[in-house]
């Protein structure tokens, strides 16, 4: 799958994004707009306690139609009761106001700090006139969206006579359960809305799903797709491969840019008696801090990599025929940490991409997770973040 | 329940730790030994890989009968196959050789790096005259189990005539499933073994597995009880009042030694559905790595408590009817951030033991869990644990 140099829209998409306010200088308000009707799908967080956003986004996505997002970063609107949800009803009139279309075709979403009320008059105000800035690139809808992101994130690839683009942040406060902090997945392409949320639906499975910076799931994930149908019907099954792809690249992306991180971690379970004991493995590995600071530090203690299999109580596996490899090379065998020179092993760990392989020795199951090292910067950035 | 000054064991029980050679300079192999056969019960670590003192002690606990314990520190034998075990019944041996007793009665425990052979012949000839060194300080026996432990841990309380001695270790790859890392009851208090057993898995269930440094279950995870009856029969509802209190006391001195911690973290939750669902969110909170910065940073940052609550997906809860309080200053109300002063929140984060309560609002059950918060001391211990 070929990724385009410069991430651009499919055809009838733009995005602009400004600072109205609610951070000191950097943009803070993203607004993304359709020419056309989109047909939409989209999968939020299950944290019982969601943002005011998604129980709005939960209520527009009823209707099954997009024409936009506008989305701000700085303050998430989360635990803020009826007010915030008007707060977010107010952002929704707002962006439809100056696109000409119905509050009920907005898409809204919030990412930044929990528990403060949102400044909503600061976006009333700031939004007017973001129409005459609507532009091609998808990173200027990207860097409205960042909070701790040391980028702006976004993709895009063709399929046939049609473009996919990904635009996406998140750095922190991530496992995903159903989605992720804020992906937002346009395309061209043609297709009903129940064929859009299906193909959605695997796509997360096996990406967003799959990922995690430190076990946290936020409350305001939310992964929409947008098609507006401009280019026509494509193949179903390339459009699939190609969805796929772009979830795990931008999966991948976001793991790298986990708060902190100076790895991305991939773990690999193979051989697995159920995709649901691969999942459990390869998320106690990607989750497991002695896993995580073993890479960051390159420390070749691999025997970890045994505890944070074994801890699945409830996996099955071949406790005398579990296998483990870094980066190819074989540590686990049999159960047992194998003789190995450490110094190759030390320089497996210390590339960027570090990928642990599993085999469990039972099945044919196999899965894959992301995520990243544990370092002193995530600390940096959490011990403070409502302060600073 | 009030705890002796000085820990002191109970009647007939004795202790001894030395250098073998293990370590450079510390005492790195421990003896405890009771004047006469001692039932005992134990419980293990639930790990699926488990190190091979486990899969000795299993075999030796089915005995119902123990003399002494052997434990080393630096190596803990686990991933090493066939020849860990038999390295294991070596240890027995050559502890039941210098106490004139049967290897049958000896538990054998390891704690250290995984994946690496213990150098047994060293512990062979180091226990020799070891016998000689028997004292009367828990704390000597507690010196040669330490690893990451910043002080070595005992205590000790009266239960009528007869004595309960705690001796443990413990600071990271701390969540144990059944068991801690390695905790040693001692009394001379007179049970059968079924009541013994039954006392600790009550006792273990409301402390050692409510503990949690950092959500890794460790292949070693052992606590063990020795009852050698030279005080005669207590009653037993005091006796068991007293053995929750020192396993209680003991999980928070091992909460509060995890690795890099700077505060002891006790997560209360009430009214809930469930005990099991209190269980679930009181540990889904002592691990957050939100929660744990947020307290390292004192970051009055408590909407994270929401996220945290609500990621337990499949907890009953009434979310407008949720509560919290800082060191019992209320932060959420009916599910929402209340306005408060930063400095008070602030300041109740700063205190070396933080309290966190939580009301589900839902029923009648409630947990308690402990842990630490989340520093960059913890990294700096294990980025480079197998290396140092």
């Amino acid at each position: 799958m070929t990724f385009h140099e410069r991430a651009r829209f499919p055809m009838g998409f733009r995005c602009a994004s400004r600072n109205v306010g609610l951070k000191p200088e950097a943009r803070d308000l993203t607004l993304f707009a359709s020419e056309v009707d989109a047909v939409a799908a989209a999968v939020f967080t299950r944290n019982q306690f969601p943002g005011a956003p998604i129980v709005l986004a939960r209520e527009t996505l009823k209707g099954g139609v997009l024409r936009a997002i506008i989305a701000n970063s700085k303050v998430s609107n989360v635990a803020t009761g009826a007010r915030g949800v008007e707060n977010a009803r107010r952002m929704a009139a707002a962006a439809a106001a100056e696109l000409g279309t119905d509050a009920g075709k907005v898409l809204v979403s919030s990412t930044g700090v929990i528990g403060v009320q949102l400044p909503v008059e600061k976006i009333e105000v700031g939004v007017r006139g973001m129409s005459a800035d609507l532009q091609d690139n998808p990173l200027v809808g990207a860097e409205g969206i960042m909070t701790t992101d040391t980028h702006p994130k976004a993709l895009s690839l063709s399929v046939g006579s049609a473009t996919i683009t990904w635009v996406a942040k998140g750095s922190g406060m991530i496992e995903p359960n159903m989605a992720t902090m804020l992906a937002y997945i346009f395309t061209d392409a043609a297709f009903d809305a129940a064929t859009l949320d299906r193909l959605l639906r695997d796509a997360v499975a096996v990406s967003f799903n799959m990922l995690s910076v430190d076990t946290d799931t936020s409350t305001s994930d939310t992964c929409a797709i947008l098609a507006n149908g401009l280019a026509g019907r494509v193949d179903e099954a390339a459009f699939r491969d190609a969805l796929i792809a772009g979830c795990v690249r931008m999966t991948e992306i976001l793991a790298r840019d986990g708060e902190g991180a100076q790895h991305l971690l991939r773990v690999t379970v193979k051989d697995a008696a159920t995709a649901d004991d691969a999942r459990v493995v390869a998320k106690s590995l990607v989750n497991s801090p002695l896993i995580k600071t073993m890479v960051h530090g390159a420390d070749p203690n691999v025997g970890r990599i045994l505890m944070a299999i074994g801890k699945c109580t409830d996996a099955r596996m071949n406790t005398s025929a579990t296998n483990a490899w870094v980066n190819g090379y074989q540590v686990v065998g049999g159960g047992e940490r194998l003789e190995f020179d450490d110094a190759v092993v030390r320089a497996a760990l210390t590339v960027e991409v570090v990928d642990l392989e599993v085999s469990l020795g039972v099945g044919n199951a196999s899965t894959r997770a992301y995520g990243c090292d544990l370092t002193k910067g995530y600390i940096d950035e959490n011990a403070a973040y409502y302060s600073s």
